[in-house]
């Protein structure tokens, strides 16, 4: 009797406690380790929401979250808190290379685990981790009877901001995939943009985009209303409408809000790296080294050579020789060959690929390349253009790293050109997404790194891959060569770093010396003066940085000590001042000198800048200042330049004059 | 024989000089007056093609004209030129109210007429205009045989702009018709945009827009290529995709080209009045009268009234009482009155019109309202809300106007609330344009003035048509009031009058004095400081300018006294400084004083500005100055405001100090 009686009183406490539970909302809060962010997580029976304030003022209000499910009820509303979990994580960790050598990550982390009342009585996990520049959440669904494989039609997440803040972002879903210019608008002057998506106002700045995104599809914010400030998750869908095929147990990427005072901080935060996983490759130093490179490719933007064979064909042996030769000559690690292999006739981009990855063309003598490099202490750099013909890429792609492999070509530039990948997937899809996983993954295996344009985007998995090191995924440099709008606008460098760049490295090649390559480009130029073609190697970071422009145009130019100084792998970064789309001043130390690096660089407008150097360490510094000469100017006197040498110690003011279009290059070299 | 010998020689040399002129290219050039603006165009076989420079710079490169019509082959190439006229105007015409008094025309103007060669050998004439602020080109189909009945699917015009400028636009084809904020972006990424479409480079402003837009759809302006800077007309299609329906002879609206050294000067231009036909409606002096109004809306916006009859409604002959008897006190003509009439119960603008216009809903006395308005010396303006169901109110319109008059209301404001009208017509087609014809045409016979929200653009008609006043086609006030997004930006009112201004008068509706409406819209606010309302009178030009807040939030406010002096209708007008988005000062001389009156605006940023009053006319102005605070804020503080008072003469120079979001309003009194 005894028995009896109390097992059916337990069972029926813990009903009532269920009952009682689900009956009243459960809200939880969770805050940074500073206390600045907040995130209040509601489960109410009509769905889940969350909230962020920063400062105790509204950033996110309540918004939405959940999916759609193909062939079953929406997984957002009537379910119930089954556990509660929280953690905190305060721990520093090494970067291969990067940004900075160590980066902390201090997060509080709250995972809450859901399940629908009735029904399918599907599972839903919800972790979210608040940092001090930010906050991540993602969405995890455990293997589970009713929820195997599926399809995702369609992710709920809203991005409910509190104000119709500016905002700075590229549209979705057109045919340049991501190389666009910056508009500025009003929130609610959004259809649907790219991320990272940066709003401004004032004493704030905040960056949407996504960290580790692993077999999803990306993330475009669509403006829900047309009238509207919430913006909702549209995933970039397959040829077949599909957002996402996956099973259980699935875990979503990294829905991210970077959050600071002021634009120029979310260029300091490191939140994107932290979410993600740490390395899985092990020790790639034989192979992974930052550096620096430059090749054959500008001569083909700017008209004066072909990518296809023939006379006018930029890839020949005795060319890239010459590149050799000047990079011996300077600190210059590697040569690319754009163009060196079969399949580059004609109008290559206008058919289904020809390309074979490892036949070089008629002309260019690979083994030739290899060993003049080798003899000079310098690597090729290989380059892999796909046209967007994935399937034509894919059954040669290992073989075409193992023949780089063989060579002992350690690094390669890709290329996915085209409005679609195989003519129907867009570039931001899980199919590419797949993909460029392939890639990587083969790459690693055959010792290659990888710098991908036109591929998918950022979002931190270089701390996985150290082998990843850079993507274009910009309206990058090639843009001022030959497209037929004349280019890039002067401002186009003071955006992107408080924007593209928060997602990741960009390869965006500076570094033209000469302004003057009309002759086949006669409405093309290069929006920048000289000097502030030196300064965009501190102000937009890769750890592979090209020296864009061809040899014989860094003759007789003593800035190029600069190229050869600047390092591409970082002690340490920090963005100083800037506002989007005006200036923006960087400094960063050498990760393996004590010498620091200052870029300084203007939109159209010339201005003063004066600028602390409380990052300097103890002691003087010779300071090699880089400037624009008094009468530089963008447009009609880019080359004018000024080399200038001086002591400084940490604590001085450093004063710096921009000219329109303008910038500055400092090497702060430790006495 | 001798005439039988003549006759056919004659007609010989007539061909073989037609014949000599077709076989290579014909090139005519046009000049403006002052040599500063030159026109090409080129009829070539393959097509005719125009192009513009601006002091010997290329602004457009040769760009495409011509039409593509239903059922027949391309009008566009194989055309030969048969004759050429040009002539010169020089004249100034009075404006029967305006900006300025005497508008002056001077231009130079090209007519190319064409025929094709073969075919049906239609005959299409090209006429260009250059003036020195601009030009203009439209086309003219004369009556002809094979070409009377027709469709045009496409309007080839192209805009190939030299340069990739920066740009400043609103998205078109989307369901909040005009009324967006504005996007600033490089021309390049502009997808499809409205016009007026403001261009900016160094030392250039450029605007595309059009004029005399009667019977046609409205032009936007789509960029042909995904990565390109040429623009081409879009003319808004009719819901079963025709763009225009015509008959001959037709011709088109004037295409227009505002061009200047600097921003500020576009609002100086009188280019689009100049390009519409002179007054049709002779002397409207009885009833056209520039003034200022105010009345019952802004409570339903900020939801402390409704426009449904009931306990909440706005409409009581009480309240308008209430208007009447502070119009009175003031310096206020008409006192508006939205929901007075039948139809506006629940939500109106999602349902089929109920409305009916000669009906005064329950607790309104129209006649009561009429009579002691009248007892004031004041007047009812009216209302037409249409929802956009235009059959509805066409049936209605004949008999609402003649209500008006019977009443002796002179002035009515219009709406057409609605993402399409009829459910399926774009606000920007011919479909509306037509509409909007009659409703002006059916108020100047019932002796009624026009004042139209969500219409079609402004393209320059209160030329012809002196008793269309203003319009909205902007994102006006009411957007602070209750939309869900919070409201306008402080940059919006720094934007529109260099872009949606260049158009015509703008019923944006300033004058809000409280900024504590949060009660029922805790998301919104008026994002200005309360001495920018002030200037906002002076800087947004509109004959009809309502003071827009309830009278209970202006008593108390020395402030006021500027609404109450400051005039709209002028003698002349002049923007004095200004760049797109950050500042703009605007001073305008009274038409019937000898007064002049000065607006100065900023955006977020606070700034000094010296305005030197070299527009005065001899003699000593009494100035006051209505400015910011020293605490003034538009987020925090934005009620604070002082008055100064002085004595200026021509030449001196006046400092202003304006605030975050502020502004600065001065009257200069001739003493």
């Amino acid at each position: 009797m005894h028995n009896l009686f109390t097992i059916p009183l337990f069972l029926l406490l813990s009903v009532l406690l269920v009952t009682a539970q689900a009956a009243e909302p459960s809200s939880q809060q969770l805050t940074s380790p500073d206390g600045s962010i907040e995130v209040t997580v509601e489960v109410r029976d009509a769905g889940v929401y969350y909230s962020v304030q920063y400062k105790k003022q509204a950033v996110i209000q309540a918004s939405r979250l959940g999916f759609d499910i193909q062939g079953q009820p929406q997984l957002a509303a009537n379910l119930e808190v089954t556990d509660v979990q929280r953690n905190t994580t305060h721990q520093a960790w090494q970067q291969v290379w990067g940004e900075r050598a160590e980066v902390v990550d201090h997060h509080n982390q709250l995972s809450i685990s859901l399940q629908e009342r009735e029904g399918l009585q599907r599972k839903l996990e919800l972790v979210f981790r608040a940092f001090d520049d930010g906050i991540g959440f993602r969405y995890h669904l455990p293997q589970q009877p009713n929820l195997q494989e599926f399809a995702i039609e369609d992710e709920l997440t809203e991005f409910a901001l509190a104000q119709n803040y500016h905002a700075w972002w590229i549209p979705a879903y057109r045919d340049q995939r991501y190389e666009y210019q910056y508009l500025k608008s009003a929130l609610s002057s959004i259809d649907v943009a790219h991320t990272p998506l940066t709003l401004t106002d004032d004493g704030i700045a905040i960056a949407i985009h996504e960290a580790a995104l692993v077999d999803y599809a990306s993330m475009t914010l669509r403006n829900v209303s047309d009238n509207h400030k919430t913006l909702k998750a549209d995933l970039v869908p397959w040829a077949d409408g599909t957002k996402v095929y996956a099973k259980t147990p699935l875990t979503t990427p990294w829905r991210t809000i970077q959050i600071a005072s002021q634009a120029a901080e979310l260029i300091n935060s490191d939140l994107i790296v932290n979410l993600n996983e740490p390395n899985r490759l092990g020790d790639t130093s034989a192979y992974v080294k930052p550096g620096k490179y430059m090749g054959v490719w500008w001569e083909m933007h700017i008209g004066s050579k072909s990518w296809s064979p023939g006379a006018d064909q930029g890839a020949t042996t005795e060319r890239v020789k010459e590149y050799i030769d000047f990079a011996a000559e300077h600190d210059i690690d590697g040569v690319l060959v754009e163009g060196w292999n079969k399949g580059w006739e004609g109008e290559w981009w206008q058919r289904k690929p020809t390309f074979i990855f490892d036949e070089p063309v008629v002309g260019f003598d690979i083994q030739a390349a290899v060993d003049y490099a080798s003899s000079k202490g310098r690597q090729l750099v290989g380059h892999h253009e796909t046209a967007a013909g994935i399937a034509h890429y894919e059954a040669q792609m290992e073989r075409a790293f193992a023949y780089y492999q063989k060579l002992g070509i350690h690094s390669v530039k890709m290329g996915y050109v085209g409005t679609r990948l195989e003519g129907k997937e867009w570039h931001h899809g899980q199919f590419m997404v797949r993909h460029f996983a392939k890639v990587v993954a083969t790459a690693a295996k055959y010792q290659v790194m990888v710098n991908a344009h036109e591929t998918i985007k950022d979002t931190g998995l270089r701390r996985t891959y150290p082998n990843l090191m850079t993507r274009e995924c910009v309206r990058g440099m090639e843009y001022n060569g030959g497209s037929p709008d004349t280019g890039n606008l002067p401002n186009h460098t003071v955006i992107i770093p408080f924007t593209r760049g928060l997602a990741g490295p960009t390869d965006f090649t500076p570094g033209i010396f000469n302004f003057d390559y009309q002759e086949h480009r006669p409405y093309n130029r290069v929006p920048t003066t000289l000097a502030k073609q030196l300064a965009l190697y501190v102000t937009l970071y890769s750890p592979l940085q090209m020296a864009a422009d061809l040899p014989e145009n860094y003759q007789g130019h003593p800035a190029f000590q600069f190229i050869d100084d600047v390092p591409t792998d970082w002690q340490e970064s920090r963005a100083l001042q800037g506002e989007i789309g005006e200036f923006l001043v960087i400094a960063r130390k050498d990760r393996h000198s004590e010498d620091w690096y200052l870029g300084a660089t203007s939109n159209e407008t010339p201005r003063q800048l004066s600028i602390k150097l409380d990052f300097l360490d103890a002691g003087r510094y010779q300071a090699t200042i880089y400037r624009d000469g008094e009468q530089a100017h963008w447009r009609t006197n880019p080359e004018d330049y000024v080399i200038e040498s001086k002591k400084v110690k940490a604590g001085q003011v450093l004063k710096l004059d921009l000219k329109p279009g303008g910038g500055a290059a400092v090497r702060l070299h430790r006495l």
